[in-house]
């Protein structure tokens, strides 16, 4: 039964609950999930720390039949034809999975989450106010076929107070039972409840539909994964949804720009990393620099071995560069190719990315105060950076620590987040017989 | 066309958007909303106050109109046969227009909540870090028969820089037109954009559905009233919404608790504004204290001419209180009406309000730190009062400002919210050549 806002008691909970990881409900080990978020609620860090190191000495201690369950999906993903993608992301070998667990080792030691005073104040009449931040209680994970999330879900999940239900592709359906089991067992040994940490059950999209409609038992669902996923989660979820967006991010070179530092700043945010979210997709060019600075930038990205794909005012300084569709302004190739147009004015940059950005980053290289003031107030985007590449909107570059990933949603959460966005706030009001009707009780 | 995250362009707003006063259609009136924010989003604060202060004084130039719009609507709502209930939230009187336009001038003194930096760093690499509130774009309010809320919201919008769409009953249809004209007649004096408010155009619910569609373009939908409103929002809108919950408010009088506190606090919990979510709804006594309490109490709430709905436990010392059934637990009386049970434990009542409670407000009144700290860590609750009434629960009670409502959902904004809660924030990273790759340049 779930009353009001969703709330549902524990022995409810349990009686729907039962046998969770055998046969069961979706809704059942939603149910469960609760149980073990109350519980969890009232942990202090030690314990919930004493579980990470528990889980990282079990996943090494158990590696060979993780490993072993990780070749049963591979030879089945082999045999289904499957991408060599989706092979390498598929892919757990011997020395990730001990980095895996070092990485869960070492959460154990950052700052907890939980109980921090958000804020807090005495007001005039002796009331004492704190916000203080409180797990969400349940978060649904949904991903796509690497195991390695399964464990990197479950620790954030862990570290922060909250019960983990974790949904993965069915292609990796045995690394992630062997590693779910693994670190329930880890648990068994800790005052963490076992229930913590649990794979939705079922198969194909009939549980991730029932998952989604699970409002009030479920708090929060984190997809994670390509966009088809996102958008299907967001589209299809009634339980609220924390969306980490793609990035059709952009750098542009002002006319007060600093040539040597803008051709370093694209170079960096188009080829350290081009696979992630944050790496440059779009090159815009004021034409007051364009002559000089083009033939500077195109030939270093050629060098790094980068495609061009350039609007007709690119093309008439170098005829030789690909022509760019429509299409182009729009897409996160994720790939060494870049979409680059030559712009009249900051103005018209601005205009260019708030009809093709994604709202995710966005760069600037200018020595005008002016010029940055405006380029910073006028985007509507998760993150803006200037003088600097696209690529430092990472929670570990802005001192955040361990990153859950970059939403670019307005509410909640925007930009990249730390554990802290799996956290909520709870009021703490202290007083000493205080009453609005009348006159509050003196502090003693 | 939208894009990617569906930021839309100004030019394609504008195509769609034009005319959205008269005769226009949701997503027209959406997108012009959309080019109103983005201007609003780089207006400073003395412009946004500027253009409240002449809101206020076209609001009381006009009160004639106004008046006679309301009276209207009034008519029509007798006619036909609405109820006392329907006709008094209805009524606007010249006084209250008064105090209303007083209200819109006030929010001009109160602080900007556009612009504040949340928190910033700089990174050991001289990256400097900041986050800072921005607008969220556009701002969806689907509210009651109640005009007042029509200049409430429009002007906290204003405020935090968002466009405002508004949505109000059909019961109020004329009061509702007067008031958008004039506050539109005031905008267009001053820098804001007069579309920064519109009525959202058509009737029924279609339109409503339709705003709930229009994600990407709309940022987020404040639904204002009753619990149904609130629900169906929140179950059909694929735009985000910020959830204002019912207040099923519970007293627990612990084993240590100062009875004479106790008394007072409850009084003012249950009578000092019995229709409001945070005045309590029920009260839990500890077994220890049952007896010598609850006389005390209850005669208290006689006087006042509260109804007692009583367990057996309170009917075996009581035999004349009305006997409360399982629905009484879980209901919002918003009336001089009180649930109570005595309970063994402070176990107990926690288990009890885990049951039946909304995550709104719970308070505890007791001098033993152990049991206020079980108490405070064991409910997952927008506030909870340690030895004060639960009508604290309240922005202006605790140094918030302006409220918007309160929060009972868990993710953006829990608990009295104020204007923060309408706006997002974004990161700002500033650099000097700053990449990822190689060695960032040092500041100078």
């Amino acid at each position: 039964m779930t009353v009001a806002n969703g709330i549902t008691t524990a022995a409810e909970a349990a009686e729907s609950g039962k046998d969770t990881q055998g046969g069961a409900t979706v809704r059942g080990a939603a149910a469960a999930a609760r149980i073990a978020a109350t519980r969890l609620s009232t942990t202090i860090g030690s314990e919930r720390n004493a579980a990470l190191i528990a889980v990282a000495r079990h996943l090494k201690a158990s590696s060979r039949d993780i490993l072993a369950a990780n070749r049963q999906d591979l030879a089945a993903a082999r045999e289904a034809g499957r991408s060599p993608t989706v092979l390498d992301r598929l892919t757990l070998t011997g020395q990730q999975l001990h980095v895996l667990a070092q990485t869960v080792r070492a959460l154990a030691d950052e700052p907890d989450p939980v109980g921090e005073v958000a804020d807090g104040t005495v007001m005039p009449n002796g009331l004492e106010v704190r916000r203080i931040r409180t797990p969400l209680g349940v978060v649904g994970m949904i991903y796509e076929g690497r195991p390695n999330v399964t464990v990197d879900a479950a620790a954030l999940c862990l570290k922060s107070g909250n019960a983990a239900l974790l949904r993965g592709s069915s292609t990796a359906r045995h690394s992630n039972t062997a590693l779910v089991r693994v670190i329930r067992e880890a648990l068994a040994d800790t005052s963490v409840p076992v229930d913590a940490v649990q794979l939705v059950p079922g198969t194909g999209h009939a549980a991730v539909r029932e998952l989604m409609a699970l409002r009030g038992l479920v708090d929060v669902l984190v997809p994670r994964g390509g966009r088809d996923l996102i958008e299907a989660t967001v589209r299809d979820s009634t339980v609220p949804v924390i969306e980490t967006g793609i990035g059709n991010c952009h750098v542009y070179v002002d006319a007060h720009a600093d040539l040597g530092q803008a051709v370093a700043i694209l170079l960096d945010a188009k080829t350290q990393r081009p696979s992630v979210c944050n790496a440059a997709e779009s090159l815009l060019v004021h034409e007051g620099v364009a002559p000089v600075f083009l033939p500077m930038a195109l030939a270093a990205l050629a060098a790094r071995g980068v495609t061009v794909h350039g609007d007709e005012r690119v093309r008439r300084i170098h005829p030789e560069v690909v022509p760019a569709t429509e299409e182009d302004w729009g897409r996160e190739y994720l790939s060494l190719d870049l979409a680059v147009a030559v712009v009249d004015s900051l103005e018209s940059a601005v205009d260019h990315i708030r009809r093709y950005g994604s709202g995710h980053t966005e760069a600037i290289v200018t020595d005008s105060q002016r010029a940055a003031r405006r380029f910073v107030a006028a985007l509507d985007t998760a993150v803006v950076a200037v003088n600097a590449s696209t690529r430092f909107a990472d929670g570990g570059q802005i001192g955040l620590g361990t990153e859950l990933g970059i939403s670019t949603q307005k509410l909640h959460a925007r930009g990249p987040m730390g554990l802290s966005a799996l956290t909520t706030t709870k009021y703490v009001l202290v007083g000493d017989g205080h009453i609005r009707g009348g006159a509050a009780a003196p502090l003693p």
